[in-house]
């Protein structure tokens, strides 16, 4: 339980809920077309619209088949840049990554929305906070749910229609209200929701007890979890994938080409660099991954696929 | 007369004005130490902060003597980076380039001031205008006033100690207002500040009679106004470099890497593209270039140089 903090909150546990009806019938499995035990996976690119480096390689990796899925930071430099290539491509499966932080020590942004409007969200240069705890003490929630909205709204406006949401360094995950703006604004625009399920721990009876009535909690998270890029992906993804099990699983991953770009957003920062995320990159487009995910007989699924079965 | 917008209008024509005592005795040439009709040269490059691709092609040429001056973009998302870089580099000539324009297609930026602050200087989606058409047309001179001086006084927050003002574009050329403003924070900041002469001709008497009396108007300002990067770089400079006379002169140069970044940025536009970047950092950096200021005799000189008369 160490690592609850920032990008390794996602990391540690474990389970999704998808805005869906509990029928109580039907596994989500079968509701797909697959026998109740199959073992579905969502391969997930994360911080769509960060860099260049990050939308060319998302890009390459949904053409190329190694990832189903992928997610976009509104407020980021190369938002527009990544809804243009949508519009070429619009059957891709992208969902909001709502960002609400800023992380990178030289290359930072603020909310779509004017400042004025969300101080509580902005450091005093005009940026999002660096952490989700600073996010979690300082954002005021109705000015979070107005950023949070106008973020889904400028993606419409620019042409995506997202097919889920979830949340750049689990930064919803700050406090339960924000949580609760996340669920709310999942049913209203009618798209899956993404939260690990320790939340449920810190979260008032009534909210608990509406996650556990109206959404449907699911199965593993994997993100890598590691301080640098030294260890073999092969033997980590390997590992993690052997493990898949029944139900629905998220394998979340961070790709960018490792280039001076990227190296120089990601300065000081090994863990999810330009290096770390060239190695997710040629992973997800490896034979290895490819022969992984036949022997486990894993099935490849899509926020698309799951959203549809509301 | 061709070619008055946009990036072009700097291009054009052809003089400067120096916010300096005009003495009436010696020239700027012998004030810096130079023989009266010496041909004074400083080699600037615009654009720093635009992207990560600028800032290591500039910071390169400005390490290896290719440019003696730049200036930088506040509002662009790779302002911090090269602030860092300035950091570890104090002595180096960056002034502010005043950006109240964003001309890429995908990648977009507004002001550093909150949307709310300065209306008539941003779009639909709150960034700043295309063209320097549209600044003139919508710029409200107090809005553009308080933007010009936080981006001023944000690059002096973040460390740098700026030896002149420009302008992206020519964009405080849209209108007298905006011209005034520009000469007014010269002074104010106390550093040398940067116009074409051609403005004087669309200027009320007073401030024309101004500039002339109270700026130091200098020689040719030298950009290569080509549509594509197809022709001979050391051609057109070297032509250009022949031409230069005695008096302050000033080459404006854009520097980058051909990478998939630039590329990306300047999609759609060969004219200051990737490759013209490209061709202008080997160029700076070239034999051909240091041979042809030889054997022209031209002295390279600084903003810094020029601001320290004072």
């Amino acid at each position: 339980m160490k690592h609850l903090t920032g990008k390794f909150l996602l990391s540690t546990l474990i389970l999704l809920f998808l805005a869906s009806q509990a029928d109580g019938q039907k596994s989500l499995a079968e509701k797909l077309g697959y026998p109740a035990d199959a073992k579905l996976l969502i391969v997930h690119a994360d911080d769509i619209g960060l860099a260049q480096s990050v939308n060319d390689a998302t890009g390459q990796a949904f053409a190329s088949g190694g990832i189903t899925s992928g997610s976009i930071m509104v407020p980021c430099p190369w938002f527009i840049d990544f809804a243009e290539h949508f519009k070429k491509h619009p059957d891709l499966d992208v969902g909001i990554h709502i960002t609400l932080t800023s992380e990178w020590d030289y290359y930072k942004f603020g909310g779509v929305l004017p400042a004025s409007e969300i101080p509580s969200l902005l450091d005093e240069n005009g940026y999002f906070y660096a952490t989700v705890e600073e996010v979690g003490q300082h954002a005021d929630p109705l000015e979070a749910e107005k950023e949070i909205r106008a973020q889904i709204e400028k993606a419409i406006a620019y042409g995506i229609t997202p097919t889920h949401l979830d949340t750049h360094m689990g930064s919803v995950l700050a406090k339960p209200e924000l949580l609760e703006i996340y669920m709310k604004l999942g049913k209203e625009y009618n798209v899956p929701v993404f939260a690990p399920r320790m939340m449920l721990f810190a979260m008032p009876d009534e909210i608990r007890e509406t996650v556990k009535n109206e959404y449907v909690l699911a199965d593993n998270i994997f993100m890598l979890n590691l301080d640098g890029p030294d260890a073999s992906w092969e033997e980590e993804y390997g590992k993690m994938i052997e493990n898949v099990s029944p139900g629905l699983n998220v394998m979340i991953v961070h790709l960018a080409h490792d280039n001076a770009e990227m190296q120089a957003v990601a300065v000081n920062h090994p863990a999810f660099g330009a290096t770390w995320r060239e190695k997710d990159l040629n992973y997800v487009q490896s034979q290895a991954f490819a022969k992984a995910l036949e022997e486990n007989q894993i099935q490849l699924v899509t926020w698309k696929d799951i959203g549809a079965l509301k």
